[in-house]
């Protein structure tokens, strides 16, 4: 299968390249390096060394035999050159990364607003248009959000795949309908997701695009079994306060003795998943497209949900690194309960690496290893979802000498 | 009040800047004249003669001693000087009209798909972000469309104001909640609209912009108390198959003799309304806005709904031209029926200017007295929802001698 990776310089996209490519398929990435561009602006690097696009993809040839491809295009500006592409290489499917996925970037000025909109939505746009425009009946994967949801909606209620049955009252008695689940978008990026799903919808019913929508919860984690093989491949672990993730945060802090940074209660349930599962749930995703006709499909790609001050608890008991409850800068529940169902990857054979066997490894094995790396400015979040929101100072300025790094018998010493 | 009038050069913005302006507002619009480009790339022109803006303000303040502001400004693309007009005029209440607005030109090609996308979400965005950032506190009123609920999708039951209550089946018993009614486009023009209403919600929650939507129907009449003071402050009356409304082609058809062009059965049923009611109702809609922290205030403005088919055998009877169905060119519901909910307006003193009081005015007045302006190659519609679908040619490739437009008795002979 010939599948297309857009943004498969990123985060996710990088190891579902590799992972793709591993598994035998033939991966063509397509990406402008925007994630690259968004370091040299916020001034910060990821806690791993992240090597040209070029050195990757000749490394991944040297230790695999295998070749990726690349095209270097501007989906959300360059649609003739996408045109192109597709005519040119009559992909199978096409993966689609090649969104600016961080919420607190999106918040951060109207100048990140506007970057978020624009370009995901005329990059989705674009590439709708563009497989239409060309005939491509390739299978479409797309990296939703969790976010698309909203959080505590629901009640007690699970939050189904997607669609959520509802009863509609009429003159003639209730009428069940399957809606597409309302949206609740918590940021500027979350609200490009749910702007998405219209557009997919749409697609889907009026042009038989055949789409899948993944939405994710956070992911954890850093390597796969691809992005090990040589330390030139090796993965993204962004901590800073815009594109790190909480449990990778807390990983980091832990590791160079920074409280863990817990922000309003930390009473936030979210749902999370290891990037090994991500790019395993990509590749069932793409074995099991819908039809032709049928409206988008939609997965729940999470494994397990937890609290957040409940993350910090355990990464606290692992390490002996204290809590710091700083003030939230988004606005959100204080608490929420999250319950998902993720049956239809667990129903294709996903089998779920759990934070429990993998959380010490990651602390360990990465964020010890490059703690040196770390910019201590840069990580307390700072991105507020409206002017005049309060932001917390630095909490550290100067590297501490490295702790031991060792699982500790009973848990430290907590503060609020 | 100051109000911005963004779009004042088109169809319903331009009879809105001049009721608001002759009911006492300061008003200035804006606009990139896009109307007038698209009328260039389509090679049509509105039946009416349209004078150019300035000559339009010129004549205005000549009839009505009021000076109406003129900015020509691209929403989509000159975001700083939206901010900079903002910030100079501090305007109480927007009135947003600057979308592309034809659900068959939007449909009409790839290119037309793309930029109706990112002119009508950019410039949603754009004006939400720059409302923010300038902390402008203005009433935004924005024209929606009946398009975004779609049709027949809840069976008998009425459409309500923007937010459906639905029945949500949890383990503890059904959960009663208000949404967003769910969207149901039927062209990528519609979508737009669907799209601005996600980005409306989460600014209104987030950053209390004050909004309210206007789910509009589709569009009659051409004159209002103001346009008609001088011919050179004539509205629109496009008549063809892109932008030409349904009715508004039947009164042109008639006047010219030439078959009332129904698509399909006719029985699709739509939502109507009167230029001079859509600018009463954006007059009480600004009287009216939600507080700062509301969610977006939804009014259905519609005054009457009908079957096309229905409307065709109207003005049939009326004029005796015969009906010709022709291949539907859009993916939409064979028949349906509709139900649609205005109690808003009519509490807040709208009195519907009825079908029945004005059709056959606006057909002699207007259709019959421009005839010889049509170009009789635009008149059937060739913007189809998908390549290969059947299109008509055209009926006509002379322009008969005048009939004479007057009432019959009894309705003349009706062809399927």
């Amino acid at each position: 299968m010939h599948v297309l990776v857009l943004g498969g310089d990123g985060f996710c996209g990088w190891p579902t390249a590799l992972y793709l490519s591993d598994r035998g398929h033939d991966v063509t990435i397509v990406d402008n390096l925007s994630r690259r561009a968004i370091d040299i602006e916020l001034e910060v690097e990821s806690l791993t060394p992240i090597r040209p696009i070029g050195e990757r993809l000749r490394v991944w040839h040297e230790v695999s035999g295998r070749e990726i491809g690349l095209v270097r295009l501007d989906l959300a500006t360059e649609y003739d050159r996408l045109v192109a592409l597709l005519s040119a290489l009559r992909p199978d499917a096409v993966v689609h990364f090649a969104e600016q996925r961080a919420a607190p970037y999106s918040m951060r000025s109207t100048q990140s607003k506007r970057y978020t909109i624009d370009n995901n939505v005329r990059t989705t746009h674009n590439l709708l248009s563009a497989l239409v425009a060309t005939g491509t009946d390739a299978a479409l994967v797309h990296l939703g959000t969790m976010g698309v949801y909203g959080y505590g909606w629901s009640g007690s209620a699970p939050i189904p795949e997607g669609y959520l049955t509802v009863k509609v009252p009429t003159p003639d008695g209730d009428l069940e309908r399957e809606i597409l689940h309302p949206a609740n978008p918590g940021s500027v990026y979350h609200l490009t997701k749910t702007l998405d799903q219209l557009m997919f919808s749409f697609y889907a019913a009026n042009d038989q695009v055949r789409i899948t929508d993944l939405h994710q919860g956070i992911v954890w984690g850093t390597q796969t079994a691809q992005t090990v093989r040589d330390e030139r491949l090796i993965n993204r672990f962004d901590y800073d306060g815009d594109y790190g993730t909480v449990l990778n945060r807390f990983l980091m802090q832990a590791a160079i003795g920074h409280p863990l940074t817990v922000h309003g209660t930390g009473g936030q349930t979210r749902a999370f998943i290891h990037i090994r599962d991500t790019v395993r749930c990509i590749e069932i995703a793409l074995a099991n497209p819908p039809a032709a006709g049928d409206r988008p499909m939609v997965f729940n790609q999470v494994t397990e949900s937890h609290r957040v001050r409940d993350l910090a608890k355990l990464v606290s008991s692992l390490t002996g690194v204290r809590v710091a409850n700083l003030p939230n800068p988004r606005r959100e529940a204080v608490e929420n309960d999250l319950v998902v169902r993720n049956d239809r990857f667990l129903a294709l054979g996903l089998e779920p690496t759990t934070l429990s066997e993998g959380l010490l490894d990651e602390c360990t094995g990465i964020a010890g290893r490059y703690r040196s790396r770390v910019d201590l400015s840069k990580i307390i979040a700072r991105s507020v979802w409206r002017s005049g929101m309060e932001i917390a100072d630095d909490l550290l300025t100067e590297l501490p000498t490295p702790p031991a790094l060792q699982p500790q018998a009973a848990p430290g010493p907590h503060e609020r």
